[in-house]
């Protein structure tokens, strides 16, 4: 692995040293060239111009005759000699010549103002000019509601719906944006059941892929979720392995077990360059991260509790997710207010589950604390966060806290 | 058509009984047990409570012997008799009996207490008591962190990446959502060729039904576009029926011709039962509205104009996705304050294109005119709402606004 940051005095990384290694070990996937519909909603990674004008060509505005301004006024600044009428489709319009247009008519090229036909009048096939105009005068212009060159939407930008219309509207069909990431959550430890199926003495059924697998999707990812549930080396090696051909991302859960982790680890060790750490975190101690076959795919080992593996999937996980994106990494931090007293330890970062209430604009957080993992987890709406430097927080303070959910 | 809401005295209907009519003719959809990461992330149709205990049993906190504590004292509140010691795979705990336990055994049926070695002593299989124990003593109870019963979850929450840890958790592998509507967009119209393709005069790239495909992708819906760029009466009939199968709303775009919305209607005619109005509404006037197929399919035309095109989307085609969905049918509306001087007329309600900034907690909105309708759409991230009573609002003023962003 790449040289790891200095541990603190406690032997501990701190939260952003080991956020920042990790993702200096992953880069955003390659952006390629998707179709419209399929990239709503992604980062752009191109910047994009128009290769089109709007309208696409000059059209005139009135009946009259398509000319060359420059050939209205001979070279003392009188009006002209009569100009000759030539048939609609020439290619490029002669100087000294003109072409009938009615409104609406796209002018030839060369064309760049339209006489009308009160301006001249017309004999023989050639018009005596009454009346001057300028350039431009009577057209409507190629490119008057959008140039060629325009830019439309910029490298890393969100493909919305109006954008797409734009898009779709400048004839453009495919748009530079990157895959969305594929997350292998892999399950594993003897003691677990999926859910649905019978649970016997000593079992328990698996929750932490299936939350894991969620909060994958919701940081943006396709997600496959894969179950072995089993304790054995060879047959976890397997699954793994046979799970890289598709993964960006390797996530693995297990149930609790001392056992679990300790199988799992010796598997990542087995097969790639693995980083293991005290980080300076509560929960979440413990972080086990590798980059592992030959590819060198990169997997985060997540604790077995469930509140210790969900805190630690939004500290490290969900960054990982969205750099692969090319997405902004940082939280959706935001701050309440605290509705009682709340401590914490010094050098460490306290990620406690809270509750987050809105009265007009005014956010006050509450954390939650229940004997059942699961459900303190369902309660919570968000992570506050109580960073080193923090002992205590009163009652009315202001607090950080990170939003789990879009809305 | 049921009977449809009285019109006004210059024959508009209103933007709210337009509305109100057209959600009262679409039911949401069935729902159905989803397999739970398939469900992330939408609104759960039924309250769901606990069909387990967690922990599953009570289990012994000490070494000892499992008792019913009521066997410990006799009628004169004495120590009771010596207890007789039984098998511990005995299926129901005799009364007078005792069963060994070591910490974390769980108590056999019967048995509500644990009494410590040391509160007994043990001689030819019979405990002669030394102290008493209550019932509950030494136990960890079945339930003490989740009880059977417990309200997991509520009809109308949406299922977060937590929510479903603790169903699974629970033992749940399904739950009852609407599954998402599928919304066909056809695209008709002889002008029309999809972005990508070359662009002869007169023709031009089809923009409206790709951003209202994608409008509909982020109001929830499973989209499917089809183009069938013709003016032809039989095939534009075909395609809309061979989509009805899979259609649990067709909305139909066009290129802003009068003579494709005509045929549209006319199919619509042909095939079901039509509602056209004129709704007191700016841009977006005229509104059509069907019940197609015999499957009674509904089916929404929208304007050929772009911008009348997504505010007739977000006015009517959005709240009848989320009707289908089970989900609130209002917009996301807040108030911002207006950058500059607005005017609209009374008896319409209009709706502006605009732009959000915030400052701090502060909303600003501009209105987003341009010439070129799709950029115009493309810079706005808001329509304004200036409602029927409203003649003209002054900067600085209050305005409500619909935000057309999910952040």
């Amino acid at each position: 692995m790449p040289e790891a940051p200095a541990l603190d005095a406690a032997g501990l990384r701190s939260v952003a040293d080991h956020t920042s290694y990790l993702l200096s070990l992953v880069e955003p996937l390659r952006p390629f060239g998707m179709s419209l519909l399929d990239a709503w909603d992604q980062v752009v990674c191109e910047d994009i111009d128009s290769m089109i004008n709007v309208p696409p060509n000059s059209t005139a505005k009135v009946e009259g005759y398509a000319v060359r301004a420059a050939d209205l006024l001979d070279e003392d600044g009188h009006l002209a000699e009569p100009l000759e009428v030539v048939e609609a489709d020439v290619e490029r319009l002669p100087s000294g010549a003109a072409v009938v247009v009615a409104p609406g008519d796209v002018l030839p090229r060369g064309a760049n103002a339209v006489l009308p036909a009160t301006f001249g009048s017309l004999a023989d096939g050639r018009i005596r000019l009454i009346e001057k105009v300028a350039a431009g005068e009577y057209v409507r212009a190629a490119g008057e509601h959008l140039k060629v060159g325009t830019r439309l939407l910029s490298e890393g930008e969100i493909l919305d719906d109006r954008s797409i219309g734009l898009l779709a509207g400048s004839g453009l069909d495919k748009v530079m944006v990157r895959p969305r990431p594929r997350v292998v959550v892999v399950s594993s430890g003897d003691n677990l059941v999926d859910p649905g199926m019978g649970v016997e003495h000593g079992q328990a059924t698996d929750a932490n892929s299936f939350m894991i697998a969620a909060a994958a999707k919701a940081a943006g990812a396709t997600v496959f979720r894969v179950a072995v549930h089993s304790n054995d080396r060879a047959e976890i090696l397997q699954t793994i392995t046979d799970q890289l051909i598709r993964a960006d991302l390797v996530i693995s859960t297990s149930g609790g077990k001392r056992e679990d982790y300790e199988t799992v680890a010796d598997v990542m060790q087995e097969i790639g360059l693995v980083d293991t750490v005290n980080v300076a975190m509560s929960p979440g101690r413990t972080q086990t991260f590798g980059l592992v076959g030959e590819d060198r795919v990169p997997m985060l080992m997540l604790p077995g509790n469930p509140v210790s593996a969900y805190v630690s999937f939004q500290a490290f996980a969900r960054p990982l997710i969205r750099q692969l994106m090319g997405a902004p990494t940082t939280h959706r931090a935001v701050r309440a207010i605290a509705s009682h007293s709340m401590r914490s330890m010094i050098g460490q970062l306290h990620l406690l589950r809270g509750r987050v209430t809105s009265e007009g604009s005014v956010r006050q957080v509450e954390a939650v604390s229940m004997p059942h993992a699961l459900g303190e987890l369902a309660e919570s709406n968000a992570l506050i966060v109580l960073d080193e430097r923090v002992e205590q927080v009163r009652a009315g303070e202001a607090v950080k806290v990170w939003l789990l959910d879009e809305d």
